[in-house]
Order: C-alpha cells, then structure tokens, then sequence
C-alpha cells in the first residue's frame, strides 16, 4: 500500500503534467473535493469538472509544494503555491490543503485559499 | 522539552481564554506571523497588535481544531473553524495553518483562508 503523502504527490505530480487521467487515477470514486471558498464537488466527474478548465487554458501548471505533513496513516497536509501560466503570465495562488487518504486513494481534499486573486482566473474559463 | 503540537494546542487553548501574554509565552520573540491575505508581522508586538483588537471585541473566542498533523520535528499543520462571538452573533472562519515551532517556541505561523468573511469583522474593530 502506498503511503499516503506519496498518493497525494502523485496527484499533484498529475496535476502538472495537465494529465487528468492520471489525476483521477488517484482519487476514489467517491471522493469529496472542496475549494473552501468555493461550492464543494464530489466524485471523479466533480473533480474534472473542476480541474480541467484550468489544465486547457493554462499553458503550463507548476504546484510547488513547500511543506507536506503526513501522520503516516490517512491524512496529509501541504502548504503550496499552485501556479497557472495564463495567456497573460504566470498566477500564483498560495493555498494549503488536507486530503485524507484510505485504501491508497484520496478520499477527501479540502483547500484553503483566499478567493480574491481567484476570480481574474475564473473569469478566463 | 515540548512536543511542537503541544506548543500550538497551548498557544490556541490560551486564544480561547482571551489570554494575551499566555498567547505571547508560545512564541519567539522574532516570530513572523503571516494571515496570508493579509500584510505579515513579526515579533510579540505584531501578535499582540493582531490578535488583542478580535480579543477586545468579541466575547468568546473558540478556535475549534479539526485535524492536526505534526512531523514531530518542527512543524505542525492543522484545519481549524476560529470562531468569535461578535455583537451581532458567532462568526466561523474556515482556516488552515502551518505552524515552525524551535525550541519549544512557535517561530513562524502562517494562516491560509479566504478574506472575504473576515473584512466585515475586521470592519467592527
């Protein structure tokens, strides 16, 4: 079984290479996602819902993780600047985030962020 | 010498008491103290000018800790609801922190969360 901050690194890992497929893989069926500012989603179609827009209209997507803690068991915690290159340059996001992971699938992933310098972002869809 | 989760579990027990030099006695007297939409500060008088203006105003404040994870060294994560009781009624703030705690002493402390609720009780103080 893998541990559980090396399933979340793999998703984030994903997540740069834009490659949803892959991003998916990591995640249960049933998986509850929540962007805390924003309306929570949940299962693989809510999570690609929710990821795709930004792989297609960014050229590049770099997730820096900074710090990752790990109880070794079903929750990591990272603290990350998520960065967009948009047709007008690079956004940076600065976010912390908790995912609970069981049977080596993400389960639960909560991010908190502030909303304001989200929105340009949004607006570009 | 402390366990760092202990450090931060006493540092957010004496918020909830409203205790500002108990609050101060966790952290080094350099700490820098950054609400990540917000300016950063640092040292004792920077906590004390952000936290005692919530501290006067509202009646209780319950800062409610969901998950913690710690790596046993240096750093801890964790998912809290601060919660203050304001004039017009209790006010939840969904945040994450990540806390360097060195020498039993909280070093740098950086919260992540959306600032939108947080400007009409900044607007009260």
């Amino acid at each position: 079984m893998s541990k559980p901050e090396h399933v979340v690194d793999a998703m984030i890992a994903a997540c740069n290479r834009k490659d949803i497929d892959a991003v998916l893989a990591c995640f249960a069926e049933d998986v509850h996602y929540h962007n805390i500012p924003m309306d929570p989603v949940s299962g693989h179609a809510g999570v690609r819902a929710m990821l795709e827009p930004f792989f297609k209209i960014a050229s590049e997507v770099d997730w820096v993780v900074h710090k990752s803690v790990s109880n070794g068991l079903d929750t990591v915690m990272n603290e990350r600047t998520d960065r967009f290159l948009m047709p007008d340059g690079w956004v940076d996001l600065p976010v912390m985030g908790v995912f609970e992971v069981n049977g080596g699938k993400i389960t639960a992933w909560r991010d908190y962020f502030d909303m304001a310098p989200v929105v340009p972002l949004l607006n570009q869809l």
